[in-house]
């Protein structure tokens, strides 16, 4: 939905900090509130963690941040929001006495979701005046990171608010999934619960411990479970014949009396106690900190190799990273066109900690690495994007010449400049230069010959007649610059 | 188990076909029986699956293959067989009988297990003449490739057939999973069939489809499991205060109505059509090879993600890939110097998931990490190590020319060899290639010149004599080499 530009986050739990830090991380401006005096100091802990992650997770430009302002009222919060997110604990009286006072408060074009994980939308917009704004958008933690999003409407929802959400949230990265059928639990908790139901009994007849039931997911189906769900893993299991083979062979060990899933066990305090020790042994003294970094680390190398194998939540992470390429393309164009008679500032960064290498320099490889976003950042501003690279093609890197000048420290700002040597339909002769973006001071050079590679063919080929226009018309506003003193140079040997 | 030679497979479906290749791939002989006409066709695909899973898996070298040969009878099969894995259908009389015969046929001193997913030991074992040999091994699909394998003795069981079971297991790359009570479902397939209980619900009640099930999963919930369990997952949903403060918040909707497992669906001849016909329709026309393929490449790109974060699986694999290597080191005995009249080969690798780019390329910037590698292979190979880092200094890459031949995929091996052009007490001018393993074409070269720079001055310096002599030595030895066809070169200009 273009129209949203504030967000509001009612409630800063775990669920609302993560809300609060993905709209923050795409741009939105975020009210919080929550009456809870340690809600502020735990959100920014989470927007923390959250920016950590987003560093490591993609290459792809971060554009600008939105900001984050606590506010003490609820009205306050949701007075100039289009997007509210009600996170409060799951009771039904308070979540639909909160949604009236947000409804009350909030513009007439706000959308407001709830982020409850099982309870009806039909009974919690039953109060509001304007119900047909009203759904639930439930997430799963941690929301900065999962891209699940179940949608629902209740009765009342209108149509196109579901649609909105659902290109809202898909906006910020995320899977969103329409339940069409209004159930308790929704669907991804009914099967949750499920599971969660049985691991508690387990744990309550003494069979395993919190730490085997924990390993005997992680080690076997739940390394399935990352890519495929169950049905598509059964089916594979069915061998041949399939789900029909699958079901003759292991439905009727359905009917062994396996789960004890007809009882729920009694949360007793000795049972509690139970759990939280054995949970406690498992963490083996690591901090909450420490463990939700690391479970962050294994989601974005998870998702990350899946991006590799163009499948699950790697397809996610892959449309997700274009539009972020693509609006920080159309940010570059809104703003004054650049001099084309000179060299062109088209990327800029900063010293990534993970860029140093163990002699505390910025290890080789990096510098290739920006002057490859740079060359992206070029073919990007001559009109190469997503849709261009399915249909046309894109320019290959066929050669480079690098040559360090000068040491750059971490977390110290770069930018690049990039000239073009000679151009025409098929090639991008180019010189980039990075310098200190404070000291203004050149730190290494990047001679390189782009070829343009066919979609299709994987063979050279020509750029499309527009793409090649714009490679002719920047080689000739470019042709008069003086040739670097670093280009067109050979290594050269000694004897 | 040192004294395990020999393996015997009894029933060859999709279990029993996974195991044969597990053990075959670890150097064992099996034997298969199976009375299905088809099956040793169906085992010999599986076979070549898990092959070409094990040649992505790990870089770790392979030892010598075992043999595998099908046998008419099961007498035949166990006769010289050190380790029985027993993978008939799931009942219990067909297995009761087919383990009195395993029992009367085989070695003495053989181990028996039974892969069943859920019956129990103490009733299976029943009718054996030695019932302290035999256990329960449980593994899950594809065997070739999960870690986790649940061990469960019955009454009769003899300890130390556990230890045994365990320690081959393990030897294997598995995580055996000890379940000391015995159960029905043991612990695994209590959770699985929870959660497939409950998805098959939503299916029937037409709350969801196949596809948004496992999406549901596979999104959301999944990706974490694939690394922590439900424990660990609650205990960080819980926040700072843990997992007291997730059950006191999530304990009471434990009691809401949610899950319909106290029933099981009928599984109706129409019920199955619906099941059959949503599980093609999510398949879309995909093989059943495609499926496992694609299956198997998200299983190696997790559990290589999880190796780079040394947690959960990725340990295991770790730990797998140590004793492959020192298997082979073990095999090989001091490994041969290499010949330096010749480029040297320093330096392999795999294509790492996280190498990829968006158009599902390897990132130039990649490429020279690798030659990056081999770079640090060689002045390590003449002397330089962490020590003389700090003492003397090292070589820094002044310079740089990269040209692309091929591409290379993900999870392919590749290797490099070095040629040094030129060097001296101060300088080393080489030239790296990149081959790939399998194919031995080149994909890519860099012609390097390295400078070495003193430690404390951060100034181009002279070598340590003992180091300046190897590189001297080192490039007299490849002197008469002749120059390689890319070297030497510019980036061409054209006009």
């Amino acid at each position: 939905m273009s129209s949203i530009r504030r967000c509001a986050v009612i409630g800063a739990g775990v669920i609302g900090a993560g809300w609060a830090a993905r709209f923050v991380l795409n741009g939105f401006d975020v009210s919080i509130h929550d009456p809870q005096p340690e809600a502020e100091r735990r959100a920014r802990a989470t927007l923390a963690n959250a920016m950590r992650a987003r560093e490591r997770l993609t290459l792809a430009p971060i554009g600008k941040l939105g900001e984050l302002c606590f506010v003490a009222t609820l009205a306050e919060a949701v007075r100039d929001a289009d997007f509210i997110q009600e996170n409060a604990p799951e009771r039904e009286e308070l979540k639909r006495a909160l949604l009236r006072d947000i409804d009350v408060h909030a513009p007439a074009a706000a959308l407001i979701a709830s982020s409850t994980s099982g309870l009806l939308p039909s009974r919690l917009q039953a109060g509001m005046e304007h119900p047909g704004r009203f759904l639930v958008g439930h997430p799963f933690n941690p929301v900065y990171l999962l891209p699940l999003v179940e949608l629902c409407g209740g009765r009342a929802t209108d149509p196109a608010s579901i649609d909105a959400a659902h290109d809202f949230y898909a906006s910020l990265g995320m899977h969103p999934l329409h339940v069409r059928k209004e159930i308790d639990g929704f669907v991804a908790d009914r099967l949750l619960e499920a599971l969660w139901r049985e691991a508690l009994w387990l744990v309550h007849d003494e069979v395993a411990t919190v730490s085997e039931v924990d390993d005997a997911i992680r080690y076997g189906a739940g390394l399935r479970w990352a890519f495929m769900g169950t049905f598509l893993t059964y089916r594979l299991a069915g061998g041949e014949a399939g789900m029909r083979h699958f079901l003759a062979q292991f439905g009727p060990a359905l009917k062994l009396p396996w789960t004890k899933l007809m009882d729920v066990p009694e949360l007793t305090e000795d049972f509690i106690e139970k759990l939280a020790d054995q949970s406690d042994r498992q963490a083996a003294g690591a901090s909450l900190e420490a463990l939700e970094q690391k479970r962050d680390d294994c989601l974005i190398a998870i998702m990350q190799a899946l991006r590799a194998q163009d499948f699950a939540s790697g397809k996610t992470l892959a449309a997700y990273e274009e539009k972020l390429f693509a609006d920080a393309h159309r940010g570059n164009g809104a703003a004054t066109p650049p001099d084309t008679s000179q060299p062109l500032r088209l990327h800029e960064g900063v010293v990534r900690t993970e860029w140093i290498d163990y002699n505390n320099h910025l290890t080789e490889s990096r510098y290739l690495q920006a002057f490859g976003d740079a060359s992206d950042a070029l073919t990007s501003f001559l009109g190469v994007d997503a849709a261009y690279r399915a249909s046309n093609g894109s320019f290959y890197t066929a050669e480079t010449h690098l040559i360090h000048l000068r040491e750059i420290a971490c977390l110290e700002p770069f930018f690049v400049t990039t000239q073009i040597l000679h151009g025409d339909e098929k090639r991008i002769h180019l010189f980039h230069l990075m310098h200190h973006a404070r000291t203004q001071e050149p730190l290494a050079s990047a001679e390189q010959m782009l070829l343009h590679v066919d979609a299709k063919t994987g063979r050279v080929s020509a750029a499309s007649p527009e793409v090649a226009k714009r490679v002719l018309a920047l080689r000739d506003d470019q042709a008069g610059l003086p040739a670097p003193a670093q280009a067109g140079r050979a290594i050269q040997k000694r004897k």
